[in-house]
């Protein structure tokens, strides 16, 4: 059976890397952006999202990022620490540059649209420099997010952390999260999302995310091949999601598990991926088998999706075993299978 | 007597060019950004606000610039038209430039601190080839923002428009409006803010504003000594403003004139300027004597940062000159004076 | 009658800003790039051939430049330094800008064109911080390449030299120079060209360069209309060139005078340019008659378009005399005139 | 043993991809380039020097690249063409940018240094839409050179092509060519070189080059350990080279042979790279035995350093092999050997 093996005396679960943003979510939605006009603020961006879920979650998080020096930056780092995420290794830009923000429309439960602030942006600044060896080699595992790759120098920081991450045993999650914004063409974004993934042990994306990975690879690949293409490289799990119709989760095993949304009464139809990701990768370090893993990420995304932040909004173990429990109470065991 | 002679059949009595920027506001204010959680939206940008001052003061306008090709951008043509103001000559920005933003710190009613996003900017990609010679040659005056200056291709638009008002007799108002975004040296400040104002009509700016204006010419000037320096180059008002104790106007007949704010509760510090700069330009459209304009203009400073917001909140004629009457009821006409 | 005077007590005749450059000259011509294949370096640039031709013609010359850090910066200091200019005020630069380089491609004595190596450009690294207002208090004059206008931070250092020139009484010079090279737009040009040419004592160029100058302010102007509207802004002379047809002086007492080339073999067609201007300053700096200083100009001229190289052929008084003497003695005194 | 297989039925035998430059060598040498004044053009650049040395040995070859749209571009294309390289994909930059100047500085046969022009550079503005699977999949061979991974875009079609090789079935060739320009720092250097060579069937370098490649994963290793780890990873054969002390090639069967410099009277430094990889690289493509092709390469290495030029005085394979002859002659069979 699949089984991730963590470096059980580390001192950190997960140090992850990539863009902490500043979320404007608004308070009068429903409407366009034009039309909304007070909004509520929140830390957000997905590999932040992740942190402070997996950190509530009760898992020992660390970050290595590039913020702004300014309020918002340290409104970052303040919030991150009321987490208990280790900031010892985000650091302040220097030249100006600004913390990413996304505005949200909401116009619907099931449609929205995000309005990115990303020139002259700070995450984008982490530098190969900024990589410290003994914090990777310090914790079990390291997530790259994909948006991360999309500009120097914070692409080279992201491969210098692979490369260490390989030499030292940390485990490798690659979770895609794919952003158009701050991408010069497709190629590069197959280029350099297939050079993480190759060497990754767990990949989290979208059946799109999958296709821009692939492209210069196995396009028009379908899940098998994507799963077994990756698999034959090294990697353990592969994720591939596919909104409302749920996810299936590739095991090098052979095996493979399908997973639904735990039905809820949504509000917006976005953060449900990160709350899905810091949740299900919380199975994967208590060692839990896949499809408990599948079904905690699923009920926290549904927790999510029905609340108006993200990170401020992500549950507690407690939480999400209640909300599973409510959810087989009324529908039965029904959500996760083997395939 | 200083009187500016306006070319009367122009449709447009005022023609500005520069930044619009969207304000955030808390209003959970009297705490640092890192705090404050919830924010309204206005129009915002010093230009921007003196064009929606004016047009509430029953003035045509018009605007040249360039806004995001996103909702925001969207949100701002839509205010400006609903205030009257015409946007024929705003263009969308073609590369992904944002609107400026600027999220407003309010410690207390004399203390506010702003974080501008101003990296990739809108505004600045205003183009030469934007600037339309007949549009000029139709309005009374052209108002330049001295931040319109601070970069390319915006500067340039600038010193075009700048040299076809001169050419087709348009009057030139310059306000320094200083802002320490996207400029490199004081040098340049220094450079660009000087070849503007020695061919402006009128010119606007705190001490320090023309302390910055003058340092390549005559570092630490007085304000006589300001004044008649650029009156020698030809301008005819020259304003010199320094917060709370007033601003003193310096006509080009060698007459000079004082005007105190008007006593108010403020609730922020900023946005004063801009209404002090549409309704003293009033009065001057008007054809109205200096220190009637500078009551005018300091009655609208102070109405104003008595306000949440500052394009939102300008006054129109009527709420201005009820402000002065009863200040002067209850204060005498202490004012303004000529010194 | 027309007189530029100059602060004679000052230790510098001139001091120039622009670029310098390495000219490679074909020594197998006649043919196109392509098929020539060796080359012989000089020491190149329009203002560092006027520089090289004043000081052989025995005048004072200083330069405020950038260069390479490398050997071919050290190339040209070391040639500056032997021909007796003052290098005090060049300096290389810091990050990797690399000096000029202009392939010419010599295919008959009338044909020629060039290929010019200017990217990331030493000369336009001229900053406004590296210009010392002692070095211009202390020169007669000050020449400005209209080149060096191009881009920043050098366009802002000519720009400052120019407000300091004005300020200490320095004489302008402004060699309109058009080099295609490094401008974004015509508005570009026009604006940045003029604002010098508003200021300055005498200006040199071509038609095409006035033309260029002018494009928003006068579209059209011929020669006296171009000489009139600099000369209401201060010019005192105007030279405007015509090529093979020679070109012609106004001088601000409303006289104008006409110079025709000196018959030579000519082996190129370029360089010629700044033989001329080198020579008729000289005149000038010698308070010489226009009719002399154009005549002296003229010869310098041709005797550059008949030679190899340009600044390593910048001919002394006495030769520039005797050339004269004998064009006179064969053709009569012909070459000048008062229209 | 160790042998490297092709598709033998594709029509070309190897692509290369990366600069092309011009090399201006001095007439006048064995001086400073402040002294040197006459200079002879010729096309440069590793991988130009490489392929014109393969295809003067017979060998069927063409080339992906930019150069610029000018004179030097068309000559390095007209060059090209008649010593037989297919430049169908071989296309001019559309912004400016110049093809790479090489100015050499030849102090004695022994000390020599170089002079680059690489800002605005053409040759790292190929673009991964450039890249054309088919000319891949028609190549038995692909080479990249290190210098193109230096800057985006050229970096990403590297990177593409080297995806397209592997899929291909065309085999990959690394040659390292270190060159201190355009890059960032050594960080960046580590990963990229590293990325290509842990997928390279055949990786050319010195001990610096290696090191450089390896200081993120095996800072310090020696040639043996060098060898094993890109072996581990599927390398076939790893040439590093100890300049006059000869190269040692490892092939993936456990074997290392060594060769040394054949005699020569030499007149520069540089250029025997570029002889040794194509000699070398020809033998391969010939199927001979390692000895003999690293003797080849000595040989034709030996030859390069003895004449002024680099591509124009690459041997053909009958003087290769009577320079080799000679050399046995006269001093036995000792240049090559098993170790």
């Amino acid at each position: 059976m699949t089984k991730i093996t963590f470096d059980e005396i580390r001192p950190y679960d997960l140090v992850l890397m990539g863009r902490v943003a500043i979320d404007f979510n608004p308070l009068d939605y429903f409407k366009t952006l034009v039309e909304s006009s007070t909004f509520k603020k929140y830390v957000g961006g997905s590999p932040a999202n992740i942190a402070v879920g997996l950190a509530r979650l009760g898992k020992r998080i660390g970050f290595m990022g590039r913020v702004s020096d300014d309020r918002f930056g340290e409104y970052v780092v303040n919030f991150f620490e009321k987490e208990g995420i280790d900031c010892s290794h985000i650091k302040p830009c220097e030249n100006g540059e600004k913390i990413g923000l996304t505005f949200t429309e909401i116009l619907s439960p099931t449609e929205s649209s995000i309005l990115m602030y990303r020139n002259g942006i700070a995450d984008l600044m982490l530098d190969p420099a900024d990589i410290d060896e003994d914090y990777i080699a310090n914790s079990k595992a390291l997530l790259i997010s994909g948006t991360a790759l999309a500009q120097s120098p914070s692409r080279e920081a992201c491969l210098k952390a692979l490369e260490i991450a390989k030499r030292r045993g940390t485990v490798v999650i690659f979770d895609i999260d794919y952003r158009p914004y701050n991408w010069k063409s497709a190629d590069e974004i197959a280029i350099y999302y297939s050079l993480v993934a190759r060497r990754s042990d767990i990949i989290l994306g979208s059946r799109e995310e999958f296709d821009l990975t692939e492209a210069l690879i196995q396009p028009g690949a379908d899940d098998k091949q994507t799963a077994q293409y990756w698999q034959n490289l090294g990697a353990k799990i592969v994720i591939i999601k596919h909104g409302k119709s749920g996810s299936t989760a590739y095991t090098d095993d052979g095996r493979q598990y399908q997973v639904k949304p735990l039905p809820v009464e949504a509000l917006k139809s976005f953060g449900g991926g990160d709350g899905y990701a810091s949740a299900f990768l919380y199975g994967i370090f208590e060692g839990w088998d896949i499809r408990s893993c599948l079904e905690f990420g699923s009920a926290s995304a549904s927790m999510l999706v029905a609340s108006h932040g993200c990170s401020a909004d992500m549950p507690n173990a407690a939480a999400v075993s209640d909300f599973i429990a409510k959810a087989k109470a009324e529908h039965g065991d029904v959500f996760s299978s083997e395939l």
